[in-house]
């Protein structure tokens, strides 16, 4: 197949977990873009030196090589001009929602499932992360997330923008879903594929739109398996 | 003139502060739309009657009334297509950029300055105001904003998805303002207007962008006077 899309898994190539990823390959499934998805672990920098990067995801699209997930959104609406839109033919505002992502939603999930992504990775790339999440939190993965249930309330008012933009559509995008969707939803699926932990209550509405999400495109995220202790 | 904009005000007229107000009047300049301010104070709700709404703002443009700041944005751009445009022909990413505001920043802001608030209205709208502010905090305006220059490295630390999104860029929309750098803007300048706490430092990016928006369109904002005791 002409369209690969490198991607950060587990020791089980099926396990594609980063946030990152996530979001590219919503993108090309939003765009109804069949891939083959390529799997890269942590430590294997050096294989995406065909790119000039060293991070996934990155996408090969015939001749064309596009790394990062935000470069790869804008990339397949110009690319892709009659499939439908991610940005709308306006990235600006899409840069706020991925700014409160990372800033809140995806730090907020890391301090919570941090602890449970070594488990799933093979030797070397377990170092590797133990090693530079250690050194960028300060203190032991497992301390990081000590007491997870009980920080669970806090990380859920922390949701409150996501709720109220939805205002009863079913997607921040509206009736369909765009990029604002799938920027928030990547981070809810990392959890997903690496974490026994339920950061949403049945009864969320956030519930009900990460349900939506997995049955789109053909429920293609739900072709990835869910975390199984 | 044939355009009015009903604007809350302080007991002085010229003390615009309401940030759903500031919004609908960046709105308009952004548009190169004159209008004329109709001053509106709490306990005035009858005086909108004719908009069969009890709030402002309230924009008539001629023959057309509109109520509510968001309506008013998606009005604008659809009654003045020819003018830059507001929210670009997609409004829904802007709702997450809203309801972050009004989670996030709006409410951070109030607990910093609501007790500014009374003393700059006039008697029935003082009584009003104090009254259900207090029911909603629980607790007396004073005691809200206690220890208020303790409480802003936290509430500057909030304000980094909007640091993140600007990305170097001279504001959310890019190298020209929108709807998103309205919203924020209008709790902004709500602070500027009601209080003598200075939110942002200095050397805090978010204050290079306040100015520059405070100059945009022949500093149309900067006419509204600044807190002075």
């Amino acid at each position: 197949m002409a369209r690969q899309l490198y991607e950060l898994c587990g020791d089980d190539a099926q396990r594609v977990f980063s946030p990152y990823c996530w979001r590219s390959r919503m993108a090309l499934a939003h765009k109804g873009l069949e891939f083959e998805s390529i799997p890269w672990r942590f430590t294997e920098g050096e294989s995406l030196a065909f790119a000039s990067h060293d991070k996934v995801p990155v996408l090969v699209d015939g001749a064309t090589v596009v790394p990062d997930s935000w470069a790869i959104a804008k990339y397949l609406d110009t690319a892709y001009p009659d499939a439908p839109s991610l940005l709308h033919g306006n990235p600006a505002p899409y840069r706020f929602v991925s700014a409160w992502n990372d800033a809140v939603l995806q730090s907020g999930i890391a301090r919570l499932i941090v602890s449970d992504v070594p488990p799933m990775l093979g030797e070397a790339a377990r170092a590797y992360f133990v090693e530079s999440r250690e050194k960028r939190f300060g203190m032991p993965l497992a301390q990081v997330t000590a007491d997870r249930e009980a920080k669970l309330p806090a990380f859920r008012q922390t949701l409150q923008p996501i709720r109220s933009a939805l205002a009863g559509e079913d997607f921040l995008g509206g009736k369909q879903p765009d990029y604002a969707d799938y920027v928030l939803f990547g981070s809810f699926m990392w959890a997903r594929v690496v974490s026994p932990l339920k950061l949403l209550e049945a009864d969320d509405v956030l519930h009900a739109w990460q349900e939506r999400l997995l049955d789109m495109h053909s429920a293609a995220a739900r072709l990835t398996p869910e975390f199984a202790a």
